[in-house]
């Protein structure tokens, strides 16, 4: 399966991580000529064609930490770290949230990845103005891939975190488990997953989610594809896997429920047949190519 | 390949992650029976047959934060998180690291699983005892499997970080490309490797690693194995990739010499002939593991 064929994944902006080091090029970058990514908090504003928004860097807030996403056609492009605690309804989580969706629905491909990444950096750095290590003010550094401590005894360096999970299609005889989560819309059921912890690997992270979700032990893991998810930064890392049998014992903290499917019930909800018993994830979703993979072999 | 042949994978532990929502079992698991993994700081114990040395519960350091590890045998299994700052000599990262290696080559596969995962939670938890978003000191929660601000204006959760690492075997007419980087053992070549960004699929970041650290495009990224790695907590996922041409332009900043080596050569070094112009990783490394895939390709 191509990288870029899931939706958050294939930038064209150049990271030129080279220039993050360089502060002399780093200011030279921040010209009137650099490109803003323009936000509405870490919402996506969009132009007249649904296009991501872009000004000049002096319409960035007054003070506003900068964040350097690349360059694109020989320009800097950055982003504005937003201020956190807005009280204004329209900033809600669920306002920012449904706003967001909406204009993911109307974005192409290539904006959907420059806003995921910009969306997971910035929104790390507004959650994270302080030291872990010691609790002192940070600051941006390194064109904002680091934050660094101000405490000249602790002098921390922290990093933007990207947090891998597995994403798993369970087959057994030829049906598919696929689960659906209590926040999800009526009907519509998608594969497992679950956070990768310390100390285990992509395939033993498959198997202890399955199990733990859905008393099922599986065999023979295998990676299928990733995709970057900036909700707020995970690696999803789609894989499958066989169930030794068909039996469940579903944790209904995690799963409202949970069901094996077959084939044919899959290709058609995935055809958009809404007579089916299950709705399928959305395109923009890894999950939809992995269903998509899993009815092509 | 099978996820449980690379090192620190394969724990036999349960992580019965159910257990850690549950303060009242978490409280009764603390029986005098309950065992606590003994460290030397960040550095393993070994008892006189190379197994990690356990102790009891009522061995830990007064007040000293406890990590529920899992279940093993019916009981419940832990460890403390160590004070930072040591300034007796023999607690310096160096020396610590220079113990872990000694006992690291003699454990079981089992026991550095085990180890692994507790190192990577212990080492998380002393250096995140303040709220990343507002200063607050932070508490362990969930038995170890997070930290909540104290600060009742924030209460932010905090988890454990996993970062992904990929690390690649790039092939071009049949020799791989290795590096070496300053800190490496003299001759030692290894395959490139760079953390996965906010933003990028797991093949992306292949592809931009090999070109910004030795100037070589790549195609056909292929995903081989996974490892958990704690030093000080990342998920190895290890690819394949086939280079667009052999030319090559080495960042310096990040490797000291990277080169085309053949499969003859290879085979030989990894077989242990110290008369080639590389030694290979050892096979507490994931990319030994990818190098003896491709040798049985």
């Amino acid at each position: 399966m191509s990288c870029c064929s899931v939706a958050f994944a294939g930038s064209e902006l150049d990271r030129a991580d080279h220039i993050r080091s360089d502060p002399e090029r780093l200011e030279v970058l921040k010209s009137p000529q650099a490109s803003l990514l323009l936000l509405d908090g870490l919402a996506p504003k969009l132009d007249g064609s649904n296009g991501l928004k872009w000004g000049r860097l002096k319409d960035a807030p007054e003070g506003a930490e900068l964040v350097f996403l690349g360059m694109r056609l020989g320009f800097g492009c950055f982003a504005a770290v937003p201020a956190e605690g807005s009280t204004d309804p329209a900033y809600s989580p669920q306002e920012t949230m449904r706003r967001t969706w909406a204009a993911i629905g109307l974005m192409s491909a290539e904006d959907l990845a420059i806003y995921g990444g910009a969306r997971s950096l910035v929104d790390w750095h507004a959650r994270h103005t302080f030291c872990a290590k010691c609790g002192s003010p940070t600051v941006l550094a390194k064109g904002g891939w680091q934050r660094s401590c101000t405490n000249e005894a602790c002098k921390a360096e922290h990093f933007p975190r990207v947090d891998p999970v597995t994403i798993m299609l369970v087959e057994h005889e030829g049906r598919l488990l696929l689960g659906r989560q209590p926040r999800f819309p009526p009907r519509r059921f998608s594969a497992l997953a679950g956070f990768v912890e310390p100390g285990e690997s992509v395939e033993e992270a498959v198997a202890r989610e399955v199990l733990e979700e859905a008393g099922v032990k599986v065999r023979d893991v295998s990676y299928i594809a990733s995709q970057p998810w900036p909700f707020p930064s995970q690696l999803m890392l789609g894989c499958h896997a066989f169930a030794e049998s068909a039996g469940l014992l579903i944790d209904t903290t995690e799963l409202e429920e949970a069901h094996w499917f077959t084939r044919d019930e899959i290709a058609a909800a995935m055809a958009g047949d809404e007579t089916q018993r299950l709705l399928t994830p959305p395109p923009v979703a890894i999950a939809h190519h992995l269903l998509k993979w899993w009815l092509d072999q």
